[in-house]
């Protein structure tokens, strides 16, 4: 049993066997034995086919067992009717790994699903990783080694380099193949990964993590199944100073429709997963071209230490262009302080010494002025990077290329070059490109790939939840004492006194005596709210009052409630001292079903949604981290004493956010999602004034599946 | 005198004088004649050079006086030391345009602004119109004739056709030309306008609304001075069928500091421009390329009907990209309708009918199929246009790109590719561009460029102000009986009673005793404020006591407030009755230095900046325009009656807002801002419980110098 891990085995084979190769190169089962055999590739190539002894010159075994030499790789590009047959010789063989490249699984209706989940079940049964299904196969770009069917793979001149790409879309494979080999972007591998029925981009980030070729991961995702598992790949990769670098698709509710339909897989809130690629260090871009720019600068360039930008341009209208890309982009444009006296002295007397910086037209014929600005402003230490701004000129082309070619690539810090339009000019736009001077020839495509450069390469510390066995299994056994899925008041409350957090001292009454009780009991003014598992939004249909002084009001509001209460079910009527604060606000968590239990928290209250003023981290939280995200919200801004207003108790909220925090951990998926709304917030505590918990289905029926 | 107009004599000149013309070809003060030369031009051409008597083999004259024929065009490329005696020749000459392109003028600080306002003052006092300074010159496509110094016009093989670009920045005009070439767009006309001293971009538009050849503007900006008369241009040229498309920059506080030190001229605020473009019907982009995009498919395809694309995809991971893209940007991708049935025919059976299509890989290899489903897409009454999304193969290319070039022209509707990557495929690139299809190779500048090209093209219809003289000049004096620019209460509510904007019944006590006996008088709960010019934030300083019920406590209050207002002046105190409403408001109005009056609505109170949420619209509004700037708030949601809530009376604010309509216009800039908050809107009616107004520092100091 050969003891390397199955992705070395891919990406470097001692033997590919491709099991259905046809005699014809171009047809699709033909082009992978064309293009191993074009590639650089030196073990052994076996092609299986019952009905030739011989495929595209080289000699064909009619079945894999035959073939006597041990298989690192085989190429599955049988008929899906036989494709398990096939499978049976690779576990007989003991192949490393099954490449399926077929359509027809997951992306394709309800018998595909049944098909992909065989082929799951076969891999994890056999112990044969299986690649695919629906992908576009691989390339080593290091050892020039192709084992798949695109048309980009067939063009392939591909620059050796740190990059790898992982690519859940073929067809976006050989577009981002395309564009690198355009821009002289050096790779080490591409993987299309497919439909991912075993091997999956986290297995692949893990390998990378450990693979001293690559510096750079770029992903383009749909979606991940198991996001934990992903980040924990990633934070591997991380650990060990590769950066990595996301094209996340199927944001929008469209986006999502068309990647269900695509991969047949969830793509997940994306505000989830943002916070989860900010957790990781993760940058994250928005198109293909920015992917492979960002990868770029991130192969090329030493991981900067902030987000600050020098602008050198001759063109005064594409700095004010490139200034609102920063502004939108979060990149800072400090004027220059080092580099004053050298700006000063090649610019024009009348010139601003802001940032950009115009050189105007009258530096275009002096490109020994144009080094010593660059040269100075690579030396200063208020900027991260320079972008040097073209325009194209022909005359400037051949004054200014050769030299920047020459000194750009010795400087410390990355000198990139905007060149828009610029028709004719490619034998310039070369020379830099040979050069490893990045080049963009659009100002949107630029800055996009500079804010992800810049991202923090932190990846969030690891919190410890505080758990608590016996808490767990007792709240979990009242959740399962529970009847349906959506618990409110009072139960819910029980769980969240379970976890610490405060709730008002408060009354269940069944009667309008009880109610009257009640409110004399709790002395001041109260609020009375109707409790019926049949009635959910108790403000919109007026079963909530608020500042009853009374005893006998609290009687009369009792009778309201339970006459107005119709048909409803009615468990009683909730009766509460008012509670006022600085600000009413949410705190909850939900269980996402990639990355597990989120917390957030924002503006509360019944137009808590009209507002949409929320933040959200991914649990275990640190007080640090509810500290920030209560800082990021309007709700935040308040609490710290707004124009002059009471300041609230934010350490209060840091509790009750890290007590969510304990209760998502150690309930786990049990709970799907938890309402605090509103939680008053006052100038000493919090409150929870009231409190939802939606249970997850499976909970109430199966014997704790979970823990 | 010529009775053609100046902008006509500079496109379409019988005679043309470079002034200070170099012998050297290559030098600056050389090009403009070199292309001319070069240019098709079959009129005249006048090289003025005191110490030669030929330049570029054509013959020179010393000095303009001497030329007999009329000038059309004088391009002035003397130093800035003799341009005015240069000018003074144009004026003896009675020439129709002086072209200068020299820069050193409003960009180069106050002594260039200085120059630049004597050439003004020349331009009119002469009559002489003059184009530029710090301008790159002129192009007219159409005539092949070049008249500027630009390195990318030296490179033209420019394709004719009905763009017309006017560009602020001269490096931006060489990048459109350069673009527009690579994709074979044609244009009319381009004209770098440079800092407008005398004609600007609005005189551009006026002309080129009356242009057969042109029916497209496509302008580059970095602001306009008299946003109005832009605006009126820009009408011009809608009523007329021209399309009109915007790239904006300076938009963030950064851009419009680089724009500041570029042209020297106010860049505005962004959300005031944006709500002037929507006005107009002018389509808004963010870069450069998609200006030229969005002008190509302006150009080539009739205004749509809606913002429904079609995508038809051979990569599904490109797919769900596309549907992000779409969903971010407004536009619809609804599902096919009369389309379904050649789709279903056409797609593997698997394959949903959703949007975007997933052709998958099975369609690359049947042109014919693509054809089909393509034809009927274009008959889809549910599609405004379709975008077509190939992956680079060049097996793809050749079977798809010769059939797709041939039979898309023809179609009803914009049918365009995206092409990302495509390495070594220009040859079937160039095919598709020369057939007029419009290529895109980044999927985020398609979608743009298709927003773009989808804004809806009608321009607001032309409201009419409530103008009552007899008001105005009350108001005014009004106004001018004031100290200070601030104008608080209870004077500011004055000017609001003029116009029928609701207030409380209040008084100004000025003693304990009266603040007791305006208590009585008012009868309920009272709010009491201080009345000092030197207090403005009152809430902040704890001078705002709200439900003050008994006399007494009013008195308490009112010593309280007098006692703790230090050294500052005090008028009095102002007790008002306790106003309550379904929501705090906020109604204003606001002097924009380049679009005059705008008004706005909001979420008000003292939260008002923190809540952000505002709508705005250029006066005069419409009933509709204050309906729908009203609707596009949360503040409007509320008052809508949210989640079950009261109603607000939405119509009671519709006449505060044209109220302040009809203020802004009657008083003009003398009213700076005007702030109604909070405006308290109830059940039944509205009441501005708190005015602020600041009056224009001159109007205070001048004899009413607006009406």
């Amino acid at each position: 049993m050969d003891r390397k891990p199955v992705i070395e085995r891919m990406f470097y084979p001692r033997s590919v066997a491709v099991v259905g190769a046809s005699a014809d190169a171009d047809k699709f089962t033909g082009r992978v034995l064309k293009h191993l055999l074009k590639s650089r590739f030196k073990g052994s190539i076996f092609p299986v086919n019952p009905n030739r002894t011989e495929v595209q010159g080289v000699r064909a075994y009619s079945n894999l067992r035959d073939i006597q030499e041990p298989i690192d790789v085989a190429v599955m590009m049988v008929p899906n009717s036989r494709l398990f047959d096939a499978l049976e010789d690779c576990r007989a063989k003991n192949v490393g790994a099954a490449l399926v490249l077929n359509s027809g699984f997951a992306e394709a209706g309800d018998d595909g699903k049944q098909l992909q989940e065989k082929l799951r079940a076969f891999a994890r049964d056999s112990g044969i990783r299986i690649c695919g299904p629906n992908c576009n196969g691989y390339v080593n770009v290091l050892d020039k080694l192709i084992v798949g069917t695109s048309g980009a793979f067939d063009r392939a001149e591909f620059v050796p380099g740190d990059i790898a790409f992982l690519v859940q879309s073929g067809g976006v494979a050989g577009v981002l193949l395309d564009l690198a080999q355009d821009k002289k972007i050096g790779l080490s591998y591409c993987v299309s990964v497919g439909n991912e029925a075993d091997l999956d981009i986290a297995d692949f980030v893990e390998y990378l993590a450990e693979d001293p070729r690559t510096n750079v991961i770029a992903l383009f995702v749909e979606g991940v199944e198991d996001g934990r598992r992903f980040l924990a790949a990633v934070e591997k990769a991380k650990a060990r100073g590769k950066r990595v670098v996301a094209c996340k698709v199927g944001r929008s509710a469209k986006g999502h429709q068309a990647a269900s339909a695509h991969t047949g897989k969830l793509a997940g809130s994306s505000l989830v997963w943002t916070q989860a690629m900010k957790r990781a260090g993760v940058a994250e871009v928005g198109d293909i071209e920015e992917l492979v720019e960002t990868a770029n600068l991130m192969s090329k360039f030493d991981t900067p230490g902030g987000k600050r930008l020098a602008i050198l341009t001759l063109s005064g209208g594409q700095g004010v262009l490139l200034a609102d890309l920063c502004d939108a982009h979060g990149i800072a444009l400090p004027p220059p302080s080092s580099s004053a006296g050298p700006l000063r002295e090649a610019l024009p007397d009348f010139a601003g010494l802001a940032n950009p910086i115009d050189l105007t037209g009258q530096a275009s014929g002096e490109p020994e002025v144009l080094e010593r600005v660059i040269r100075s402003l690579a030396d200063d230490p208020e900027y991260d990077a320079v972008l040097l701004v073209l325009v194209a000129s022909p005359v400037a082309a051949r004054l200014w290329t050769e030299r920047i070619a020459r000194f750009a690539p010795e400087l410390p810090k990355p000198v990139a070059v905007l060149w828009t339009g610029g028709r004719g000019l490619d034998e310039w736009r070369n020379q830099l490109l040979v050069a490893r001077v990045p080049m963009f020839s659009s100002a949107t495509v630029a800055i996009r790939s500079f804010a992800g450069y810049f991202v923090s390469t932190a990846t969030a510390e690891h919190v410890t939840a505080n758990i608590d066995a016996l808490r767990a299994k007792k709240a979990r056994e009242f959740l399962r004492g529970g009847v349906a899925q959506g618990i409110a008041e009072p139960e819910a409350k029980e769980i969240a006194k379970m976890y610490g957090i405060p709730v008002p001292r408060e009354f269940l009454a069944t009667s309008d005596k009880g109610a009257a009780d009640a409110a004399r009991t709790l002395g001041s003014a109260v609020a009375m709210k109707l409790i019926s598992p049949d009635i959910l939004h108790r403000s919109d249909g007026g079963f909530v009052r608020l500042g009853i002084s009374a005893p006998e009001a609290a009687v009369e509001c009792y009778r309201d409630f339970v006459g107005r209460a119709g048909g409803a079910r009615v468990r009683g009527v909730l009766v509460q001292p008012m509670v006022r604060g600085v600000a009413e606000t949410i705190a909850g968590l939900s269980y996402d079903a990639q990355f597990g239990p989120v917390v957030l928290f924002g503006s509360g209250g019944v137009r808590a949604e009209l507002a949409n003023d929320v933040a959200m981290r991914l649990c275990p939280l640190s007080a640090d981290d509810c500290r920030a995200m209560i800082a990021e919200t309007k709700a935040g801004k308040l609490l710290a004493g707004y124009r002059g207003g009471a300041v609230g108790d934010i350490e209060a909220v840091v509790q009750v956010l890290l007590s969510l925090s304990d209760l998502a951990v150690e309930l786990g998926p049990a709970v799907q999602e938890m309402d605090i709304n509103p939680l008053i917030v006052a100038e000493n505590g919090a409150v929870a004034v009231d409190v939802r918990l939606v249970a997850a289905e499976r909970f109430l029926k199966e014997q704790d599946p979970w823990h």
